[in-house]
């Protein structure tokens, strides 16, 4: 039992609706689409570096990853890619953004049980803008929330701005994600309660070795654990 | 003079440090690449129709004009464009978002005067979340802002939401901006007054008719001409 929270922070992509296996059947599409030009033994890690050093000017989100995809393409086939190839590939993060939002099993049913145990709610995604407000408004979640906020990134300065701007403090805040890097490292940093919820996919870049001992930290299976966790 | 102000709301990309250049000089540069396949005559016109087929699913900004670029380089060169040229389109991109914020003249002198008049400032920009929070942190004037907001489309809706969560009613606020068809006419919309200061390149999306007649409204030429404006 965690105790003590008045405000809680919950993550969207992977913890309330479903993200990661569109990255997921995007990038195996990408592996076919590249494959056709010979086979690249570490098309993965090509592409994650790739991405992870695009991140700094183009943040997270599915515009990003798909300059990305493009970019590995280029590189990996040596400039062999074709301009059809390049339009799939394009068209690939078209269907990402359009994927219609569904919800991980019993999210809907937790948020309203928090919200009827009167915590305030803050939905707290990082992403493309616009992209995070599509999934926001079809998941039809946000009438439950005190609060929601797109943010670039889940740093400790982050988490200390928006929790500033809305006048809540640390000791009161809890977060509840499926990233260990976003969700719960730099939430426990700050001084507030962080609890993870692991996703059966995680993209590489958000893996993040465990909390230091003696945090106010709890792991559960399902986010309808969390409800019983906090009384 | 407009009176009973007390926040006044600033636009960010041409209204407080110079943007659009940047995207009329990628366009040059994609026009050159472009024409090494063969002239197209309506080639902006081209450009502009992918840019507003895909405004729904990427929303505004640098990413989503880059993967526009791609796209209508591959239509209007039947998928002649080579691979090295995608590439040179991601770095134009890429280019963009490393350009250094350069204010606009008289800029930083009228926010540092309003700020001092006792104004709270709302800061409230449009288009990528990361490229807009970067422009706003090397610009230097956050520190001047009470608040600052990065949305994904400014519409009526958008306003009203921002003020709601603000606590600021519409008849104090007062936005100002380069864009007819982003600051102006949908401020007045919701019973709140407006102050064009236009910019001497607009992107032909955000051009829009002149405001309704007996509006607070005014036009200025310059930003400095703000602060006499409202005292």
């Amino acid at each position: 039992v965690i105790s003590g929270v008045q405000v809680v922070g919950l993550d969207g992509d992977d913890t309330l609706w479903h993200s990661e296996g569109r990255y997921h059947q995007a990038q195996q599409r990408f592996s076919e689409i590249v494959a056709r030009h010979g086979e690249v033994a570490d098309l993965d890690q090509r592409l994650l570096a790739v991405e992870q050093r695009n991140l700094g000017l183009f943040g997270y989100g599915v515009k990003g990853f798909t300059l990305s995809m493009i970019e590995t393409a280029i590189e990996v086939t040596n400039g062999g890619i074709e301009a059809a190839e390049v339009k799939a590939l394009i068209d690939l993060g078209r269907g990402m953004l359009e994927e219609p939002v569904v919800l991980v099993d019993g999210a809907a049913a937790a948020v309203k049980r928090l919200a009827a145990a009167g915590y305030r709610l803050l939905l707290l995604t990082k992403g493309d803008l616009f992209d995070q407000e599509y999934r926001i408004a079809q998941s039809g979640l946000a009438p439950h929330f005190w609060q929601v906020e797109v943010v670039s990134e889940k740093d400790p300065a982050t988490y200390r701005r928006v929790l500033g701007r809305l006048g809540v403090v640390a000791a009161e805040f809890l977060m509840c994600g499926n990233s260990m890097r976003s969700d719960v490292l730099p939430v426990l940093e700050i001084g507030a309660a962080a609890v993870h919820v692991p996703y059966h996919l995680t993209w590489s870049h958000e893996v993040a070795g465990p909390p230091p001992p003696g945090a106010r930290f709890a792991e559960i299976a399902a986010l309808s654990d969390l409800p019983a966790l906090l009384q």
